[in-house]
């Protein structure tokens, strides 16, 4: 899978260093059968550099600029290979610090979170990884989009367990999901969205017309709002509503900063041994376990890679399709026209084992 | 009302610093309108030292544990000291490493979090507190309470404004809130607890009994469990159910670790500089603020210290003779005997300006 990646990437002119950044990225995608993040974004990455939003080769540049920060500017490239660049020396540098946080500027960002929180974790480190989106979330109390769906990622490290995991939007639903709504012509759940007259709706085409609603009310539209001023301000990048701006092509994929922040628990530790902070920490897991009905948020996640592991990934024709079209250096509207009555959502091609990173 | 709520403390046996850093607090809190975290407090303070729960006397130790790492050991002593004691080092080392971490171990905590976030944004820094609680959240999912209220606590700096903050529990509402609803006879809003059965209440006696939950369903419940791990197992302390266990008086003051992170904007800068990243934290702030229906999370608690600055603090009569048990070296409870028909919550008496810190 991860060559079937690759190949499209470089069919649409990614330098070696993107494209397999970018494979690399949708493979563990897939594998963990986060399809919204896999095969089916290398249109998103595609459509980035055909519009000129995005560079397909500039070469991310790494720099410390504190004595426990890092940055790496992307050069408005996608961040893949900023995230991939900037991670194993963050994490060399919380080991040494205690804390650390790294910068990254200037990236399109339409990657999943948790990928990079985990590596970090399985390295006994804490992380922490916000970053902004485009304009669809109301503030609280308010009528008009302006914080982008806005995710955070958090990871535990776990002694023998891969980490614990979380990465969410701060808006109620993903955006994904509203349209695959529109799609499939059911409603949405109350409390979701706005229609452009503020009025609350459950249809998808008035959501997507108005403004989507944060998580939780005031509580999610302040983590939001703390999301946006830790990926843009803090950093010296764009606000969600600038990289809407920004994004004259509506590529989807907005330009902007990403915040991740590592911590060892070793240096936290008065004896600098870890080994009793993580042992701790399960001891919250069996009592969370202990309870019917709830499970880690991690869970579906390592359920869904031991799965892929063994049946391999199974990839709709049409999505198969869209890759060789990007293989062959075509743009990936040759699919509507290609389609026919063929289902873009029935799995029927078998790919690849997930497991080829 | 500083002077009072010292005399207070120290009525109670409490040293100089502890009764001195204890009053600072709730003046704040009281300045802020921020009653229940006000001169009401003080009998949790003098609970916590007559059941031998909290010292009242153990000088708190500063250390530097990593070069980004600050520790203090509380040494079970109410935290009110170990964070002023350890809030200035802090903001030094953030401004010096570009991001550093507070670990306050070992600490009864009862306090609010926004002066402490609010002091570090005060000197241009971005912070974070996070504290964890006793166990009265049920996971998502589950039906018995395990996460405390868990609040986190967020700041931003700004130019020719006092700083932008929030501190929000991990809880759909507030315990006191619930409990106050007891009192007052009234029931509460749909999706806020669930009895010992683990059905939905909105009883708020069944909700004490049973267990609050979380806000925003699985994502405020995430939240949650972030701040467990990061305020127990990362820093070496308890759990919210070990906090719990470790409380047999019951005294509503747990014990635990803090987590306090700031950030300095100068140092995530490529200039240096960072006028420019809070000239653009204000470009946000107008846009939400151009939008009718909403408000700045901190608005409130401005508006509330300009009008406590001219008008004073009103202190219910029963408050006011509360103060003055304490201050002679008596229970709290001796309230109880006193308070006859005297309403506990009609302001009758201005005991002072808001300002004298």
């Amino acid at each position: 899978m991860h060559t079937a990646a690759y190949d499209a990437m470089k069919g649409q002119g990614f330098s070696d260093a993107h494209a397999s950044a970018i494979a690399r990225t949708v493979t563990i995608a897939e594998r963990d059968e986060c399809r919204h993040h896999g095969l089916f974004r290398l249109s998103f990455y595609a459509n980035g550099v055909r519009t000129g939003m995005a560079s397909k080769d500039a070469q991310p540049e790494l720099s410390q600029i504190a004595p426990s920060v890092l940055r790496v500017d992307a050069k408005y490239t996608f961040s893949n290979l900023s995230i991939a660049l900037g991670i194993e020396p963050l994490a060399k540098l919380a080991k040494e610090q205690g804390i650390a946080a790294l910068s990254i500027n200037n990236a399109l960002s339409v990657v999943a979170l948790w990928p990079e929180v985990e590596q970090l974790a399985e390295q006994g480190l804490v992380a922490f990884s916000f970053v902004a989106a485009a304009p669809y979330v109301a503030p609280a109390g308010g009528t008009q989009p302006l914080f982008g769906t806005n995710p955070m990622a958090f990871a535990w490290p776990r002694a023998g367990h891969p980490p614990l995991a979380f990465d969410q939007a701060s808006s109620e639903m993903a955006r994904g999901e509203i349209q695959l709504r529109l799609r499939d012509g059911s409603q949405l759940p109350e409390g979701t969205a706005i229609g452009p007259d503020g009025q609350p709706t459950r249809d998808p085409a008035t959501a997507l017309a108005g403004a989507q609603l944060p998580f939780g009310g005031a509580k999610g539209s302040n983590i939001a709002l703390m999301i946006e001023l830790l990926t843009g301000p803090l950093l010296g990048d764009l606000l969600s509503f600038e990289a809407g701006e920004r994004d004259t092509a509506n590529t989807g994929a907005p330009c902007g900063g990403q915040l991740i922040i590592a911590m060892d628990p070793a240096r936290f530790s008065p004896t600098g041994d870890p080994t009793a902070h993580l042992a701790h920490g399960e001891k919250l897991f069996e009592r969370i376990l202990q309870q019917d009905g709830t499970r880690l948020p991690s869970d579906r996640r390592y359920q869904a890679r031991k799965r892929t592991a063994v049946e391999g990934v199974r990839v709709p024709l049409s999505l198969h399709k869209t890759l060789q079209f990007l293989r062959q250096g075509k743009s990936p509207d040759h699919l509507e026209a290609w389609e026919g009555d063929q289902s873009l959502r029935n799995p029927t091609t078998v790919l690849s084992s997930a497991n080829d990173l």
